[in-house]
């Protein structure tokens, strides 16, 4: 048996002497896995062209709606790891969203009458566009139960303002972007009447439901939604479903599909046939063209309504100066899609086998003309579908959704009821490929597919049903989005993601290299209003203030204590929380929570989070750094003392600890030798080129902030030794080792990653 | 230009003209796509060792903790996919889960001091053991923010449970599970009084602040933890961390860590050197060990005290009894875990480079001879170190938690300054292999790995930062759980895996053929307490009761329609909805939501959900499937109608739809065409071996589901044409074409399938 330790001293001396990491490889071969794991070619094809390996990036990044989980998910292409889960409409506490007070702030903006709204029905996120492109600068999502629009920034990924929709009920059919994000834009979906609160009976749908489109004015520079230059215009009781902006020729046109234009009412325990076949009875519904920039005009020159203080455009104005005009389109429609060049719009009826490709030129000298074929019961100009038509095209069953390829004239279609993707061209009219997908693909997504610059190669189908694609998991399912390689003539489908939670209705990617989120905030941000927080400390700052009833702490958090580590408070008071995380460093997160006071914050470095709440019971709580942030991350911990009325303290001193002048010298002993490592470390380093390391300056400079903060610890200890108060000279020579461990895990780290990535001597 | 088209006919007509799935594959070789991505030769290796084929199941399942996502999380193995997020302590939309009435039941046991807590800090799953090896029966959960358990049944990962620790403030080190799952226990970990509300200034921290072990009676009848017959150990406040249950000869013991057993209070803004310092100070701390068999006959025979209502065995009664006994141990451990043939127990200090292997042999020899080197200050006695040890090894930097190969004494070890895994051999003490990871391992995890038969393979590295392993996401980054191939001498990095939310600490992981969830419920279940709900309906049962100000809806859900769509109350009236969704298919998921009423249902086929409102908004809220259960799935809609007080109706007639005689026809004619198109695909799958194939056996039964639905509506649409009521008659004769679709959809499906998996011609 070996000798145990006697002293922890050696924990960095062994530094020097780990075994290598293992390089070699195993004896099995490629042709053994895949024999054993049973890969044909075809899959070993597949895996090459999705494998990210460890340190590598994605080429894209997706953002998905989370569906009924309320989120934005965030996953790469092509390995389709999913990086990120966004709250948005859902509080979430690993991102203390709706549980840190500047996050609950963001979600109190989507009260509806006055309540709070838990969750969202998120559908169709929409990236801000640059001239048609897209920019990577925000997302936008809506929420398709409770009407809102979220944004979110790109810088931090996250949500920063939610905007209650003042004339809906619900809108399925946004978020979509004008080509410079001028507007973000969203239509109604179930027909309801405009004024809140208002009650109509299903006899007076006609005349009394409405739907209706609303463009939300965004100031990209403010990073917000201005709900007070945005205005929406009223349409038909017609289940408006999804647009598309113009862009190009068509720029300043938006276009809307619908379906259920039968404005039929169901009633099935009547004895009323169901909505399904009522609302798909007709073989066309309309597609709704709208002058946006006109309308934006009419409303600037009052020519709208105020409905629920918002303006809104009404349909007899609409009608009278010319912006709004209806064509038919085959049969309960989903997706209206403009092409890249912005001359065509492409959409897919579920109900009928084709695709309609409508030319935006067409539609332009019809109107120009005043060549309408009839008016629609609102008195809605109706243009002729043979007329505007450029071609259709036979799909297949259940034409759902249409993304275009960087190639020229190639778009692709999604087939609900076959299951597959169909590969076409849009200006001959002609099938290229199809592919079969599992199971009943609803949007499907091209990489920048919905701009006017697509970047091709790759193609998401997002299944609505996975049945036997993954190990089970109960009766709930995961979706699944399929990848496939559209790259060459021939598709090849190429990895099969499930999806944990939500279900996703449309998603949007961009290529990886637009993006370039911050890894830290300035010192001391408020990360949802982008300002500085006025609660924010720096080190040595943090204070703790009582007035009356009110406590309000001024905090810090650091590798790996908090300040405070102790509040008193009496119970019945109302306590606020503000912490500031002081770490500089990537990745050095820190939480926080009280025990049982279901508050939580998610502090990255830089920021400043406030929680809070009223400490209504007597006891004792714990509170804890909610991070494994390092290695002591269990001792980043503090107790919120509620005292009782009237209590009076009758022991005053903490018991002392049994520390001895020999634990001392060996602390302080421990702390010379650790040094040594640490100098042997910064040699090598500084010995080779790691200045040409971003990563490893980052680290390096971690590692000084680290050890900077054991500044004055040795005259402390030292004075405490001089009035020989071994604990407190013990425990400040071991709070310079708890330093000295931090930087040595960093300067290792650095070390190791200089080492596997071929640093250089220099001279 | 084509002819657009007239009817939509065509959509099934088209259904045997589809072009075939691409199977070609690209001219794209496996060495151009490794030049064009930068693949080596080793990532291909890795790459093949992970690729799992749509339609290929992976080989293990892992259970994570979700951390401060209040969730557990279930991936695959070697994928590294995730497949689910499970709501546990956070409501999840999503399932429903916190947002109907039977989850809301769940969440509302897991109140604390009467409130809600709507969050939890998940940590350790532990699974359910038969004899000491993984059943995939249950899953238990704990949090330690807000000292709770969860129950999970695997059946189908739904939450359970929820028990409320009623004498901690905290508790980390949980849950763990006994060989037969007898208990499942957990440690406090932040000593508080035990005594619920109860103030004690931390001056009397030594005296009034407890830890403790809880052991919570598991009925695996019953499927739930029975309080009544749960007990506690008290012990003292040495911030108790994690446990293993022995197995085999140390069956009937416990194994619990602690960290802080210098009983330091800090208080860093009154000038004391912080936790960190003071809670690492000593070179030893404490692992306890206890005799749970033993313990739970005393308590059965009175021996114990009722605290908060629940019986704690106090540390007088237990040392006189001679069950709790301690143990040094190196400095600042996280795990300790029991070999998996029962005789050791190896513990790693986070601030010493060692293991410790502790011989449980020895551990009883001492206490049988009686021989203790001291008592701590409560009266424990204290094993020696050095006489119960086996042996201690050297690994490196911050060892942290260790895990088992199916291979004989040998172990892994996660060291988290030195950002490695250790492979070494716990009989002989020596170290075999090492491997870099990205970074600051936390815990990892072998398959099985802490059961009495771990399965080797695979290894799995929970990485708390991943700095630049994946493409940037903002300041919250994910954490890295990272796939190591163990099943050669070199262990073998092979993937990694982003987690997009919550921050894991630990994972179990089961073979994939242990589980058997099921895809459906019986028909009208309550997936909350697994038994019949007394509001399911059958098909033809709905129905609606007002009794003063409640109204009760008994509904149902099917492709696609929602039964009732029309719900009418008066404002103010409590609103009561059960819904039981009619499906029988695998994955046939419905959801349920009201605008603005913040409730939302998720429904698996078979099970019964309760939603409840009060609405006291006067106006009209769409209600709709919020999953994309089918084509029409926009369609499957209702109306809530909240009357304003004294409303009475002066139109009661719904407009009439424009149907004529000639549509009726066209319509009946429709259905005749596509019962040709049916019938077709019938016949093709009745020319094959289908009944081969169980997942086309459910696609057929599903299918003639489906078609069973329209029996009695030709006799409807006839009846309504004899009136000459072509609105009624059109649209019965279009509902029989919606289930049609629906069965033509599945057949489709079907006919793919057989088509695609080599079945045969039956004579």
């Amino acid at each position: 048996m070996k000798k145990f330790t006697q002293r922890s001293t050696t924990l960095l001396l062994a530094a020097g002497m780990g075994l290598a990491a293992a390089t070699a490889w195993s004896a099995e071969t490629l042709q053994d896995v895949m024999k054993r794991r049973g890969l044909s070619q075809q899959d070993l094809l597949a895996a090459s062209k999705t494998y990210v390996p460890t340190g590598k990036r994605d080429d894209f990044i997706a953002f998905s709606s989370g569906g009924q989980s309320g989120q934005v998910i965030v996953y790469g292409i092509p390995s389709m790891r999913i990086l990120k889960y966004i709250g948005v409409f859902t509080p979430e506490p690993w991102q203390g969203y709706g549980f840190d007070e500047e996050s609950k702030a963001v979600l109190a903006q989507g009260r509806i009458d006055g309540k709070d709204i838990t969750w969202g029905d998120t559908h169709h996120p929409g990236m801000s566009e640059t001239n048609g492109e897209a920019d990577g600068q925000f997302l936008f999502i809506n929420d398709k139960a409770n009407p809102r629009v979220a944004v979110l920034d790109l810088r931090d990924f996250e949500t920063k303002q939610i905007v209650v929709n003042p004339i809906y009920k619900s809108e399925h059919g946004g978020t979509f972007v004008t080509p410079n994000t001028e507007y973000v834009f969203e239509a109604a979906q179930y027909a309801s009447p405009l004024e809140n609160k208002k009650f109509y009976p299903l006899e007076e749908f006609n005349e009394k439901y409405r739907g209706g489109m609303t463009y939300w004015k965004f100031d990209r520079k403010e990073g917000r939604i201005d709900p007070k230059k945005s205005f929406s215009v009223e349409l038909p009781p017609y289940s408006q479903d999804l647009s598309d902006a113009g862009k190009g020729p068509s720029d300043g046109w938006s276009f809307t599909n619908s379906f259920c234009s039968e404005r039929y009412v169901g009633g099935i325990e009547k004895g009323r046939p169901p909505y399904e076949a009522g609302c798909s009875a007709k073989d066309t519904d309309y597609l709704h063209v709208i002058n946006w920039k006109k309308a934006a005009e009419l409303v600037a020159a009052g020519k709208a309504k105020k409905i629920n203080g918002h303006d809104v455009l009404m349909m007899e104005t609409s009608i009278k100066e010319g912006i709004l005009f209806l064509i038919p389109e085959p049969k309960s429609p989903h997706g209206v899609d403009v092409t890249p060049d912005g001359t065509k719009l492409v959409v897919a009826g579920k109900l009928d086998t084709h695709v309609s490709v409508y030319s935006f030129e067409k539609i332009m000298a019809q109107i120009k003309a005043g060549k309408f074929e009839s008016k629609d019961p609102y008195g809605i100009p109706v243009l002729s579908m043979k007329d505007t038509l450029h071609t259709q095209v036979s799909l297949g069953l259940g034409p759902l959704h249409t993304q275009f390829d960087s190639k020229t004239c190639v778009a692709y279609t999604s087939l609900y009821v076959d299951s597959q993707v169909a590969k076409w061209d849009y200006c001959e009219g002609k099938v290229l490929d199809k592919i079969s997908v599992h199971y009943n693909i609803g949007h499907l997504m091209t990489m920048e597919g919905d701009t006017a610059k697509p970047a091709g190669r790759y193609l998401v189908a997002l299944n609505k049903l996975s049945i036997d694609r993954f190990n089970p998991v109960g009766p709930l399912h995961p979706q699944n989005h399929q990848l496939i390689d559209i790259s060459n003539d021939k598709m090849q489908l190429i990895y099969d993601m499930p999806l944990p939670l939500g279900e996703p209705h449309y998603v949007v990617a961009i290529d990886a290299k637009k993006l370039k989120p911050a890894v830290r905030y300035k010192l001391g941000t408020n990360s949802r209003t982008d300002q500085p927080h006025p609660a924010a400390v720096r080190a040595g700052e943090e204070h703790t203030d009582k007035k009356g009833n009110k406590v309000e702490v001024f905090g810090s958090l650091i590798r790996s204590h908090i300040t405070p580590e102790t509040i008193e408070v009496d119970v019945g008071d109302e306590v606020t929380i503000h912490l500031t995380n002081l770490e500089r460093a990537q990745d050095e997160t820190h939480g926080f929570t009280v025990s049982t006071y279901n508050v939580h914050a998610s502090v990255e470095p830089g920021k400043t989070v406030t929680v809070k709440f009223k400490a209504d019971k007597e006891g004792v709580y714990p509170y804890y750094c909610t991070e494994f942030c390092s290695a002591l991350h269990l001792e980043m911990q503090g107790y919120l003392l509620v005292k009782p009325k009237g209590w009076k303290a009758s022991k005053t001193t903490l018991a002392a600890g049994t520390y001895t002048e020999a634990e001392y010298k060996a602390n302080v002993k421990k702390v010379a030798d650790t040094q040594v490592i640490i100098d042997s470390v910064v040699a090598y380093i500084t010995s080779v080129n790691y200045k040409d390391f971003p990563d490893v300056v980052a680290m390096v400079d971690d590692a000084f902030d680290q050890l900077g903060k054991t500044k004055g610890l040795k005259e402390k200890h030292e004075a405490f030794a001089a009035k020989k108060d071994w604990e407190n000279a013990t425990l400040w020579a071991e709070q310079i080792w708890q330093y000295q461990v931090k930087t040595a895990d960093l300067g290792l780290r650095a070390k190791t990653y200089l080492e596997q990535n071929g640093a250089k001597k220099v001279k």
